[in-house]
């Protein structure tokens, strides 16, 4: 059959795809070798890039590719004789409509207002954050609340303001449904703290050296080929694809936080080894939303899993520990391990957090930026809310706006949405374990005999291999049967507290 | 004045500049980060913008911009008090109507016959080294000349053909004046070799750690501003300026040769503070041709000043000896340094070659390209020409192919006319070095004192300053008030091998 218009729409995908795929290389480089001084250079290389793609992403030429490409489908329907090719052609046509229209109903107006707020907001908290003071970003925060609220307007989909932003992290996510998965999280994480024992970390340390070398030994351990990943060292860890069979991950030590690394490491990976997995072995599907990743949430879920799952788990502490030992760390046996890497405690930073008080934070800022986008919170209220909130549910309170609402970079560039993909990666990560525990065995037996390659081959064939062809929702219902829920990562938190008493 | 025609051009070529950083530091990540199987996207990438760039080099847009400001410019004259503000501007006009017009002349299919041809001619010469046989890669270079003859041609400047594809490189270089500076090259070099005492080098070596350190020590006492170059490690060394504000070194470790990685990063240094030096502290310089290097061969004048005067020099052995020996070095004093680093030896590789055996690689090269370009050499009988020159100039012989002809790649990517800025490099280093020690003392004086800076500000003054504004030789000719000669080079051997006796 005739594919012309398909041919024709794929290869104008592919050109954004080098395209993105360039801008990608940009920041990684920004992140991982630029000296300081070529920020400003490298600035003006992004937004040359920034400024094709939107005109690539929002041109005439693009419609009528998509349109041409869609007419052809249907022609030429019944020359197909496999039904899965023609449900998945609809559904890319279906995703790059929706993005399409999503783009064509904004003011371009709006367009370059938002950018320019976006970068100004992300200046301005720069600023706030080393100065401790939410008063400097405030003005750019009220308007980045106002451009964002507008833009939702615009967009005009069948969702709710907040529902709108939250789209692209989470497709088809409603308030109605949010609230559902994290009110049973809301009750019971708070009582779950306060039965645990109150102790303080252990302070040690080992070497940036060793941390490094471990971070070496887990890649090596989880099979990492080194042909297709490279590792590098920047500011804040990181996953990204800069091409077909080019991943890159980045760790970071971290005074003080012995783990940090090493659970950076584990957390990328996950996210690495998703989009590993994804259709994208033919330069075709690399191009074609199909080819991408599902939702923040499942993109979290993998990494969770990796992070949480195995690293944080008895059976690795055990398989682990000899070379924790040999890189100078003084703990006793593997249990001291287990529980010094698991160390429960509330704190008031997000990045740093356990898994039991993770949640807590998510829930906060996702309830905060409903309330600004769709209720009475008014910007400038932020920091007294923030701390009251903290108070309430970690029992803990920033000292100032630095350690407290000014934490994340999120907000600031009027990212609002994209906070509850971390909780709902806990869920999924969660209730996916079980499944994959009923398919292949226990997670802690795997691990005992180094299976990393049949989690992987169990991770690939249920998640990753799918792409986008089905939400996270549907896809969290076709592997495990049932509809997503909290009831999984509850009783994995409750199992993990009991095995500490 | 109006300077809008002016200023609409500057947009154009910023825009060309962008694209063309873009391009290198793809290049850059490519050669230091990138994993080995991301290498076929990459070139989807790379090839991408090359297009793109070809597309704005060669458009009727930039046609007519660089014509309205030329006629704006005209018109304008008068309005410019400081005359050396206009000659700038005519400078820049002029350049770019050399370039745009030796694009124009081009027929299309040829522009795409040569990529394509470079393409494979680069495979093939890949394949043909590694396996020495120059057979594989006989008809891609038979295809290689006979295309860029063709280009010479279509090209038709006032220039022979080889002289017409050497101009990029040397611009303004014609085969007499380049025959002049090299005969007494040819007829001194041989003798010179033939007097000194041979001897084995020594065979030592410095663990990849103590060499590294050795490199960033130097690096350090150069005085590097590590927010604006940055470092790291490569196949094959180079520099390359990512940005007006970003510059990039790269070195390698090579077993056995415990100076090969410390040379090169002096080598590379000299390439990159010319860069560092060039008008291109503001956007605007940095995107139109005067903010250029002037040729090759300043260029390479100026890494084998690092490499050469600076760290083959006594007094700099001296400084730096306590440095070696901390990192393991047996030698028992600084003259014993000075002597391995300068250890003279003729031997079958141009990239490892002494100072004094350099030049003659670079000749047999240039006459045996010249010889296929102009002359009655057949592309067949390289191997045994090749073969037959090393025995008459540096009486050895190389025992394949992959030891001999083949050994650099720039032939498989037709890059006729570039060997000869090698050698212009040492004559213009030794020229330029006399005058230096004129104006601002002896170069081991300074060297003594680390008076490094001194040398850096008389370098920017007298070279790097000046980019493209007037060519090489007229550069050396404002220096050192004489025309470029190969008596400066050859008093600088002389020297040498005296002091070794």
């Amino acid at each position: 059959m005739a594919e012309i218009a398909w041919n024709k729409l794929g290869a104008y995908l592919k050109e954004t795809q080098i395209l993105g795929s360039i801008q990608n290389t940009l920041y990684w480089d920004q992140n991982t070798g630029m000296p300081k001084k070529g920020a400003s250079w490298r600035s003006e290389q992004l937004t040359y890039i920034a400024k094709v793609l939107h005109q690539r992403n929002s041109s005439e030429e693009f419609a009528n590719l998509i349109k041409s490409a869609s007419i052809e489908l249907l022609d030429s329907e019944r020359h197909y004789k496999n039904p899965q090719i023609i449900q998945e052609k609809k559904r890319n046509i279906e995703l790059l409509e929706k993005e399409f229209n999503r783009q064509r109903n904004l003011d371009p107006k709006l367009v370059e207002s938002l950018a320019k707020a976006k970068s100004i907001g992300y200046e301005s908290w720069q600023e706030a954050k080393k100065k401790s003071d939410f008063e400097i970003f405030l003005p750019f925060f009220e308007e980045l609340i106002k451009l964002r609220i507008e833009e939702a307007k615009q967009i005009s989909e069948i969702y709710s303001p907040w529902e709108t932003l939250a789209q692209p992290f989470e497709p088809d996510l409603t308030l109605k449904w949010l609230n559902n998965m994290f009110q049973p999280l809301r009750e019971t994480i708070p009582s779950l703290l306060s039965a645990i024992n109150k102790s303080n970390k252990n302070s040690w340390d080992l070497s940036p050296e060793s941390q490094q070398n471990l971070c070496s030994k887990l890649l090596d351990e989880f099979g990492r080929n080194k042909d297709l990943v490279v590792v590098a060292k920047s500011p804040h860890p990181f996953s990204i694809t800069l091409g077909p069979n080019d991943y890159r991950i980045t760790t970071r030590i971290v005074e003080g936080e012995p783990f940090s690394s090493f659970l950076a490491t584990a957390h990328e990976w996950g996210h690495s080894i998703y989009e590993q997995g994804l259709p994208s072995q033919s330069h075709q599907w690399f191009a074609w939303p199909l080819g991408q990743a599902t939702s923040m949430g499942v993109h979290e879920s993998q990494s969770l899993f990796w992070e949480n799952r195995i690293v944080k788990s008895k059976s690795f502490s055990k398989r682990f520990f000899k070379k924790f030992v040999a890189e100078g760390c003084a703990l006793k046996n593997h249990l001291e391990l287990w529980k010094s890497i698991n160390h429960l405690q509330a704190g008031l930073n997000r990045v740093e957090a356990d898994e039991l008080t993770y949640g807590l934070h998510i829930l906060i800022r996702t309830e905060l930026e409903i309330d600004l986008i769709e209720g009475d919170l008014e910007a400038k209220d932020i920091p007294y809310e923030w701390n009251k909130r903290y108070e309430e549910l970690l029992g803990i309170r920033p000292s100032n706006d630095s350690e407290g609402c000014l934490q994340d970079v999120h907000w600031s560039e009027g990212a609002f949405g994209y906070f509850p993909s971390y909780l709902l990666g806990h869920l999924i990560s969660a209730q996916i374990s079980s499944q994959m525990e009923r398919d292949i065995g226990l997670i802690d037996n795997l691990i005992e005999n180094g299976e990393y390659e049949k989690i992987i081959f169990w991770l690939k064939n249920n998640i990753h291999k799918h792409g986008r062809s089905v939400n996270s929702m549907e896809l969290v219902r076709n592997i495990t049967g049932e509809e997503l829920s909290s009831e999984y990562f509850i009783n994995h938190l409750k199992t993990k507290i009991n095995d500490f008493c």
